[in-house]
């Protein structure tokens, strides 16, 4: 297959793969494809570690980082002295009633506290501000990367220069037309037009409806993310104009992947109705996993979800301890509307492979009905 | 083109145009697509006029009805004389709080009372009872039609005979893999698979994600609903295995529809954002024209929606109030996120042709693409 992303990046398959796991980067990039570390748990010591283990085991492929630098944050106009500084000043910014729901619904579930040597201790801030995600950035332009993805808006000016300089392609999400625009205006190379019934981050316009608008709107090459999981859907994506597919959720139940066994399960066992776009996990809208957790904030009790990043500050702890407990009921995790129809373990070299025949048999189909 | 679709009903593309509009209905089966007349707000004796002039007007092409049959509504099992028994003992249900929110939003917006001489005189049931559906189905079957659909889940096994026995296809909406297995099981011939980001009634699964998932698990053939307005989107639906496409919104904006003039300048002037799903017109969630009407239900004092066919019986008379006033921020209508896309009039005629070329188009871009 051969598209302009295809020649940009020297990849044979224009399939790319988000995933927070270096072995599937990894497996992904050597099938053919691309694989894209999300950076966002991160820091940067250990994303240095896991880099340069990708820059061992993907056989000289390309590969690319993604990170979240969203254009507008709670305590982006603060004057502080450190990452450090940055959290306390938040921290004070949480209010004392989210912080009691949170308690009291955990509390309600019979989640365990933390030990006293693990409470607060977590990572609360991540890499979704301007001051957490650039050392991100300053790591990954040490590796051979070959592309940059941005989650979250257009990337700073400056952070695209950085990436073109060392010869690295960036590429960013967008959710409307307007977003793509404004991204090839800061000098994006790839625009990822993602639909609403992607996994994590999202906008309400699907997959369908947003595609030929943002192709429309844009000279640069686009890929299609949203809802693409399989060969036909690839074929739908490139169909629509785009060059490529951007793909995410269908990642977590391959072999290689860290996904914790209960997670793989549910998302095995579950249908594409068990996803819902809720400000619960990071004050902005992503879909997730549908459960007790996402119904809460919603629940006429709910003192609402706070703005990023001041809603995973408050619910991180929270987080840490359900994973730790049986209360399965609260376990959520971002998931698009593909995980309706995932129902195998398969390896990702086995996925990769599987989508490129399916999209020709698709494409082999389509030509026949039009004689 | 040819498909199984296309074979079945003896069409030269297999284009469905959903409308309520009998020119357009008329214009797209002259075309060669099939044009499928909504039937709701027709009682049987209007009915019968609009299908004796598409007889006249469709040129012998074949062309379709559209009917709602809900497998489920309010008043479903009551013991009622006629259908305005069935109105009278449904009105007794709508609390008095209900109707004091629709009289407060409306004097909130200036929107005058209805002169005395039609207070209450409008439709407040519609075809969505089997009660006031059955005589519109009764009244298709003596017209020359080809194909009967129900908008709303599986229709009655009886409908489905009927409709056979003269020889008439019947196809039926669904929005998750489950539906389309229940209407494959009374008869259905035709899966339409209807994505939520289609206007009017609608789920909540995306059609990029959902049409894959019904064409895995029906043997019938599928139609592809949900965002698809132009060529692209088209193939899209094509290459995720549907043998044909359901449209409905782009055929608001064509020069045929009766569309009010209002309402078509801000059909062409909406982006795909300024959709939203919502309970507000029926009792189902639908996807509606977003405005200070969906959000009045929405706000803190709503008292929240009725069920089918509650909802429309309390809003009717206030929807006819708002159409005849200058209150626009409160006039909706159902419409798909497609709207962001249309932004000229054409007629129904182009919109057909224009779809197949950009279609062919992006069948042979594909092919090249993968050599």
């Amino acid at each position: 297959m051969r598209t302009r992303v295809t020649d940009m990046l020297g990849i044979e398959f224009p399939i790319f793969a988000f995933s927070h796991c270096r072995d599937v980067v990894a497996a992904v990039s050597r099938a053919g494809g691309m694989g894209v570390l999300g950076a966002l748990y991160f820091t940067p010591e250990e994303l240095e570690v896991e880099l340069a283990w990708i820059d061992e085991h993907a056989g000289g492929r390309p590969y690319g980082v993604d990170v979240v630098m969203p254009a507008s944050y709670e305590g982006a106009g603060l004057d502080v002295d450190s990452p450090e500084d940055l959290v306390a000043r938040l921290q004070g910014m949480i209010p004392e009633g989210h912080r009691r729901f949170v308690d009291d619904l955990l509390a309600a579930h019979g989640v365990a506290e933390l030990p006293d040597s693990e409470a607060g201790a977590g990572k609360v801030l991540l890499g979704w501000t301007d001051a957490t995600a650039r050392p991100q950035v300053e790591v990954a332009l040490r590796h051979p990367i070959a592309l940059l993805a941005n989650a979250l808006g257009p990337p700073p000016a400056d952070v695209v220069e950085a990436a073109h300089a060392r010869g690295v392609r960036v590429a960013a999400l967008a959710s409307t037309p307007g977003h793509a625009v404004k991204q090839v205006e800061v000098g994006v190379d790839i625009v990822v037009a993602q639909g609403t019934e992607a996994g994590g981050h999202t906008g309400d316009i699907s997959t369908m409806v947003l595609i030929p608008q943002v192709v429309d709107v844009v000279d640069v090459p686009v890929l299609a993310a949203g809802g693409i999981g399989n060969g036909r859907q690839m074929a739908a994506g490139m169909a629509l104009g785009a060059e490529g597919v951007w793909t995410g959720s269908v990642w977590l139940a391959v072999e290689e992947a860290d996904t914790p066994e209960p997670a793989r399960r549910r998302i095995l066992a579950a249908t594409s109705r068990d996803t819902v776009r809720s400000r619960s996990w990071t004050g902005k809208p992503a879909r997730l996993l549908r459960n007790e957790w996402t119904e809460a904030w919603e629940a006429g009790d709910s003192p609402g979800t706070l703005p990023m990043p001041l809603q995973f500050m408050l619910v991180s702890d929270a987080l840490r301890r359900i994973g730790r407990s049986d209360a399965a009921e609260l376990a959520t995790f971002p998931a698009g509307q593909i995980i309706g129809a995932m129902n195998q373990v398969r390896s990702a070299k086995e996925v990769v492979f599987t989508m490129v025949e399916e999209y020709i048999e698709a494409v082999e189909r389509l030509g026949r009905l039009s004689g």
